[in-house]
């Protein structure tokens, strides 16, 4: 019995697997550093102080020693890759477990999609805790792939790797009580329940908390993290490739009320989780500006492992699995070996671990989609239409009136006033959906970008200039399964195949990377002068989020929360 | 459904049970003291802020609103009150909720015992939480009414409030691996389990906490107790009647460390809880001492539901338990008023909640002894014997040797050299147990005490100078079922029946105070210069405690651990 050999290696009857000498040890537990030795046997830490004898040995000369990190609230697809690669992003940086909502894939496939995602995460060297999506689909705006209702949900709470509810993101379906909602609410009662609610404040935010949710990593201002923090939310505070909060919020943190506060990621692409980093660069950042080091890792470790209850994580202590990261230089933590349960899975920002062998897992098609019977053409109903703005690379947009530019009777692309044709193909039951729109601030000249990474229904979106690129690049994405193209009239400049539900792609981190970099050059090509047009394209579809939106359904005005006609 | 209630309360669509007005509230989440209404529905707080109607006001004017406290381990057994009286003891004291080890009734009644427990704190003001007995019986070298493995307590785990392991003070069974402590150990896994290790340190230390247990409550110097928290043990810091290690462990609170150290109590009479109070007397005191209000608060309250997984007790937030305290004065806090699931139960020290109707339980007799059939003399085989020497009102004794007092061939009490003859009889199967043994340190010149009341196996404990008045002891507990006599020759000069178990009474609080108050006055008329020699009497047969001790099997050599003869 495995506690039986642990109790006999902490009593020192027997030698240990491993002793680590000489640690400054970071003890979130008791809010102190100092040197000790710690002991590991059968993937846990047994015993920590001096006499202990060991099968290895390695003297850490007083190198600062800290729990793995944790990663409160992360969604991998945005890595555009399947948790294995996914590990080898994060792993180097010290993460070693995270708690990922998986409700893209599980908008395209449903529980199905939470599985492979359970199965991908198998025997590799990151912890993926998986809280199960509440809100798939976001709105009844939008065809999803699929439909979760709390009946739908309630086996993931037989799952030890299930945590709890993902961010419950309807805050207007529970503030008012919708029963779907509440459903959902009442089977997860006993689990931690994330949050999502922007910018909810007051009575209404009463309501929401009074709810049973108890996180949330919406906040951007300080007064609106601490009017949160006070009603009882524990506040993740994110760092995303785009969303950035870590800086405006650090005036948050205080001694009395860290404890209450985690990091978290949210949405990181592989070229920010390659160059930055992941909750390591959030702890680098808070401690480079003033935060106590012991504060700062404790909110990356510690404190999150407390929240979802995960109480043999993110402690260095007897009894815990060895997750630990030894780092050098406080002022500057950069993990120099990341041991996962006891074993050396990374050191010096290289992985070390072996990929598991992956099963083979036969993926559905995830693109359906009819051609054939698609029309794209517009025909132009009256002189003005609505025209989604987009806003660098912010998931807002505005919500512009424009004289509509009509050939032969329809509406079209005008690149002189970069008003460009968008486009919102259902592609999970071929139902025929279409929803088309215009958007200015893409900058095209030339040609279509197309993908069927557009948050959350993972529709397929187009924006182009000309109807030969647009249906050149549908055909496209067809061809490749899912992923992302750019093309010029009939010449598909490049793509950039993601057939894991069209959302992620199996091959290696760093050529996804490449390619990536690849697709956005591509489309600088055709004009756009976006940092990255492939990404703001991807919440051009997001009816959740401000002002003006087009889903396969039509085009959707946020604020009055409704589809609206194209032409005013 | 009573969230939908609660969500339209909270938006404001319909007024509250109750609101409280102009609180100071000690937020023990954000760790701040501020301004704001606290607004209750349905037991529940429901929103904090301004704009809500309610049924009922109440003004605070200002004064200070924290959390119910929450003793974090008591034998609720110790106040010789079962948990309706003891309720009455402590509610007034601002204590809302309590996680009580009852091992005194389940080492006489088992899992009937346990449940009488459970049974009687039903519809109660206080929430009573209950930890499963782990070490019934303590060891091998007593008898116990009733012995409970891993599989009888493993029922336990389906109750509600049921929160985990009671303290498992057979330390050398988890150091080593006993194969009944670890079945305990890895059914309770997922839950909290309690420790009881004193001055267990080093190696050993590291054994017993990488089994999983989670807390401490024998710490008595920081050293211990800093030692034990570095290691990942929560602290629960004790202030019983006579265990009192609150003002030595103050030095080890810091901002630092403070989330994982609680306040309990452990075992407090009447007449602490009556004149000082329970936890609201450790945080006043720390406060006393300096200790910051918010930080003292949250060892009462938070942190202890926290550690319990309690998530709606604990802190004032929408959604949780209404269970609150009004007082004035930061820095000699005195709970004015306190609610409990929105109810005002206590005002200005005064119980104001009715005492909930008592099921009748028809309870089995507890004191099963055959006296026809004892023998209470000593035949001398020796000269010397060994005395248990006990020491004021300590739990620790003594191990002497003495010149036996011989007369007619018996040993026998010499009141002169102040030794007693003390005797245990087995008193729940008659199964004809008897130990005898000498006893220096009571100072008896006349008579017999006895009492049901000895931990942990509760036998019929009697210390006498004659054979009379130790026999009509014997009687007159037999004559009350169970409880506390003394006896002057066949003259009695008092009783304190405790017919639940021979350890509780359901009369009032005060009563019990009175009369126990009565008994002690009688033990000093027969001589004893001791505080209170019924509750010294009641740990002489406490085998787990050093150093001589007598049990129904014999005299134990604690040290030794192991019975041994009584003359040498």
């Amino acid at each position: 019995m495995t506690i039986v050999d642990r109790l006999a290696v902490a009593r020192g009857d027997f030698p240990a697997d491993l002793a680590l000498r000489n640690a400054m040890l970071v003890n979130v537990w008791s809010g102190e550093i100092y040197p000790t030795d710690i002991i590991i046997h059968n993937e846990r830490i047994v015993a920590l102080g001096s006499g202990y004898q060991a099968k290895q040995e390695i003297d850490l000369t007083g190198r600062y020693l800290c729990p793995g990190f944790i990663d409160a609230h992360v969604h991998i697809e945005s890595s555009l890759c399947t948790p294995p690669e996914f590990a080898r992003a994060v792993v180097p940086h010290g993460v070693t477990s995270v708690v990922t909502d998986p409700h893209e894939i599980a908008n395209v496939w449903g529980m199905q999609g939470i599985q492979f995602m359970l199965e991908r995460a198998k025997d590799g060297p990151l912890s993926v805790f998986v809280n199960a999506p509440s809100c798939v689909p976001a709105t009844s705006m939008e065809t999803s792939g699929a439909r979760l209702e709390a009946d739908d949900l309630a086996p993931l709470l037989e799952n030890p790797w299930v945590t709890g509810l993902a961010e419950v993101m309807n805050y207007p379906g529970v503030v008012f009580g919708d029963e779907g909602m509440l459903d959902k609410l009442e089977r997860f009662q006993s689990k931690p329940m994330d949050g999502h609610c922007p910018a909810l404040t007051g009575k209404q935010l009463n309501a929401y908390v009074s709810s049973g949710i108890g996180s949330e990593h919406e906040c951007t201002t300080v007064e609106e993290a601490l009017e949160k923090l006070r009603l009882g939310l524990t506040i993740f505070i994110r760092e995303g490739t785009t969303t950035r909060n870590l800086l405006p919020l650090l005036p948050l943190i205080t001694p009395q009320n860290h404890t209450r506060i985690c990091f978290c990621t949210d949405d990181r692409q592989p070229n920010s989780l390659m160059d930055e980093g992941s909750i390591d660069f959030m702890i680098r950042t808070a401690i480079a500006h003033g935060v106590d080091p012991v504060m700062a890792i404790r909110m990356g470790t510690l404190n999150t492992a407390q929240y979802f209850r995960l109480y043999d994580y993110g402690v260095i202590s007897p009894g815990k699995w060895a997750d630990m990261i030894v780092f050098s230089d406080l002022q500057n933590l950069q993990p120099k070996m990341v041991f996962r349960r006891g074993q050396l899975v990374a050191q010096d920002g290289k992985m070390i671990a072996q990929k598991p062998t992956l099963r083979p897992i036969q993926l559905p098609k995830s693109v359906n989609v009819d051609l054939a019977h698609l029309d794209f053409r517009i025909p132009a109903t009256s002189t003005q239409t609505r025209v989604i703005g987009a806003i660098g690379d912010q998931v807002v947009t505005g919500n512009l009136i424009k004289d509509a530019s009509v050939i032969n009777g329809h509406a079209v692309s005008d690149t002189n006033r970069d008003i460009l044709k968008m486009i919102v193909v259902e592609r999970h039951h071929a139902n025929g959906n279409i929803g088309k729109a215009f958007i200015n601030g893409f900058g095209l000249k030339h040609g279509a970008l197309a993908g069927t990474v557009a948050h959350d229904h993972h529709n397929l979106v187009i924006i182009g200039v000309d109807e030969v690129s647009i249906r050149r690049a549908i055909e496209a994405v067809i061809e490749i399964g899912g992923g992302l193209v750019a093309v010029n009239g009939e010449n598909v400049l490049g793509t950039l195949p993601l057939p894991v539900a069209g959302l992620m792609t199996e091959l290696p981190l760093e050529q996804v990377r490449q390619e990536y970099d690849g697709m956005i050059a591509h489309a600088q090509s055709l004009g756009s002068a976006l940092p990255d047009p492939f990404m703001t394209m991807s919440f051009m579809a997001l009816e959740v989020i401000p002002s003006l939106k087009l889903t396969d359904v039509g085009l959707v005005d946020v604020e009055q929360f409704k589809v609206v006609d194209l032409f005013v």
